[in-house]
């Protein structure tokens, strides 16, 4: 992409009320637009990053089995009823069509999956299962002051799994945990982010969260010194013990939770009658888990977490773009040349063909936190200088260099 | 993908109220699941099957140099105020959040996109540029009895073009044209689609709808028999001229509006100011155009059009998987090695590797319209019996005979 193409340009400003320093680097680097309070446009460089995010969780999840569906938001209001949550669910959106039918906007999909569950699985030999998607979610949030970290509409990745017994719900569960580790992993904050005991709800023990360390988050977590284990402050009761290893050690941190898993048991399966077969003919009631991540929150606490004084710093899997080209003092053709030569490869590559000044491009590059900075000029002399966005160091390379490190 | 996998199967029935035939066929397909009157989810094969759609669009549309973006569903009340379409858009879904504040679900994006192009729109080197996104939309039908062709929650191609003067939009509007008609081409419906006069509004003479031609479809359009070019109906005055040749001899069919194309001149962008400084300094309004595709909807039409008494019969650019496998008489074996030859060389394919008849399989088969069918028996002798899903000769092939018909 050429950024003379692209009608989105950086901005000095950003809305007054946004006080979210990520979503204002987001805002000002040109990946967002903030519509209102807690409601978000994603511009090209933002729904790039998003995409990458979501292609990691989908390619992970594959690898568990589990198939992808697309579920709607105008979910009738007897749905909700059938569960009670009509009336408990605070963060719903309520809404009526002109024929008096009432709807609630998907703020989860318990209520859609477990019906459309039951014209599929009947026998226990259509277990286990899981069914996922990558979709847009409502919630009527009293307090959306942190930016893209709490919105009032986000895509949601939420997975269902259903099981014949508990042990396989605990395999399943297991196995998610690892795959959700994976997927924060490639998201570049898997050292920041603590597998966190939290409540469970009426109907189990524990739910478990990933909480990532960041003064922008609105949870406190203890975490074990010992372990890493952590442990939502809200369950606390007494004196910190580590639910893993009984440590009493412990530090006390800020944290926003970019993913939750969670064993449903028969909470939502009971309501709906979702039952099977077994080996001996008896009807009995499937359990299910839940396992879920915020798509824009993690973009926004991958930046809480990858930035510095001069803008954003992308890891490179979810960067929107792998290098940002640059071609000074009259070494703009040279610079088109290798544009073209990069984007043969298959680099992904933003060319700053735009009439600035060096310094402007070079801010820019550094807000927008591409992985690899190129630049061509005079001085450069037939090469490349190659420098990394999280590096102070540049380096002269040839083009197979470039490719060698830069990679594809 | 293999069948025993998915979780999904087909089904003899559906709901007794889905009238539409390419409903009651994606519904027993397991493409897609209706959750209550015009709210559907898509099934695996139907997300697969409406993200190729998908990918088409995005294909021919960067070729127009347009950007893709994602916009918000929830658009405050006051957007809708300033185009005065709070009040006069009916199938707006309005609703209100706990704090008092109001939206209307998007059934549309102008009230969105003209207030963000004014953080990137002040010059004329600016223009012209094109936003697109690919997205779900709201609207609260009356009549949702078309299946999906007419529903309440739907994902939407919308692009929004951006001019200095009207011979530039004149322009762009004719490039969108072609690029509508590629897409209908590439989707396997270019012989049944219609460009039709349709009605311009208050503020332009006509736009234009491509319509496609099918018993299902709800508009009346007449056909000129000399150029082929549409006119809606409801736009007829007195006898029929052809709007584009002048012939009065035409055929009256019906036929479902596929996408639409519109030119809004200074329709929304008066209401939001959006203006740019033209070459003299000059401020000037910005015209614009707007251009749109349903994407659920053009499955649909698809289905229509491409269908027999057994079921569908996908272009095979649009079909969810390229080939149909089936090992019978004790080849299974045999079938899941040709299986794993394919997804080397990049091939969809099905495998039915379930405990069910060959007639099961074949009428499977048939009813999900993949392309190509590909059997292995005692018959086959080492070789493969490919058949084509809309001819009725099948032929003996070996491995690479298959890939070069098949293709990927």
């Amino acid at each position: 992409m050429k950024l003379s193409e692209l009608v989105v340009k950086t901005r000095k400003d950003f809305p007054k009320d946004e006080v979210s320093v990520s979503s204002q680097l987001l805002i000002r680097a040109g990946f967002i637009d903030k519509l209102t309070a807690g409601v978000y446009t994603l511009l090209p460089l933002g729904l790039r990053t998003t995409s990458k995010i979501s292609d990691i969780i989908r390619d992970e999840t594959e690898k568990m089995g589990a198939s992808e569906i697309l579920m709607p938001s105008l979910v009738p209001k007897e749905k909700w009823e059938a569960t009670g949550r009509w009336k408990s669910f605070g963060a719903l959106y309520r809404l009526q069509g002109a024929d008096e039918k009432e709807y609630g906007l998907g703020a989860t999909h318990e209520e859609v999956v477990v019906p459309l569950a039951k014209n599929f699985i009947s026998s226990y030999r259509d277990l286990p299962t899981g069914l996922y998607q990558i979709q847009n979610k409502f919630r009527d949030e009293t307090r959306a002051k942190s930016g893209v970290l709490r919105t009032r509409e986000f895509i949601m990745y939420d997975l269902y799994s259903f099981h014949a017994d508990k042990k396989d719900l605990e395999r399943y569960y297991d196995k998610a945990k690892e795959v959700f580790g994976k997927i924060f992993a490639r998201c570049g904050i898997k050292d920041e982010t603590y597998y966190t005991f939290a409540s469970g709800g009426s109907f189990a023990k524990y739910s478990h969260e990933f909480q990532t360390k960041t003064e922008a988050g609105e949870d406190e977590v203890y975490v074990c010194k010992k372990c890493q284990t952590g442990l939502n402050r809200e369950i606390l009761d007494g004196d910190f013990k580590c639910p893993a290893c009984d440590s009493n050690e412990y530090d006390l941190i800020k944290a926003v939770e970019v993913g939750n898993i969670f064993k449903l048991n028969d909470k939502y399966s009971r309501p709906f009658d979702l039952t099977f077969t077994d080996k001996d003919g008896q009807d009995k009631i499937v359990l299910m888990g839940c396992y879920g991540i915020g798509v824009q929150r993690l973009m926004g606490t991958i930046v809480e977490v990858n930035r510095d004084k001069d803008g954003m710093i992308w890891p490179e899997e979810v960067a929107p773009y792998r290098i940002y080209l640059i071609g000074l003092e009259g070494r703009e053709k040279e610079a088109e040349t290798l544009y073209g030569k990069l984007q043969e490869k298959g680099v992904e590559v933003l060319l700053d063909d735009r009439d600035l000044s060096a310094g402007e491009k070079f801010a820019d590059c550094d807000l927008l936190g591409i992985p690899y900075r190129v630049v061509i000029s005079k001085k450069t002399d037939g090469k490349f200088e190659l420098k990394k966005r999280a590096q102070k160091d540049s380096a002269l390379v040839d083009f197979n260099e470039l490719i060698a490190q830069v990679g594809s």
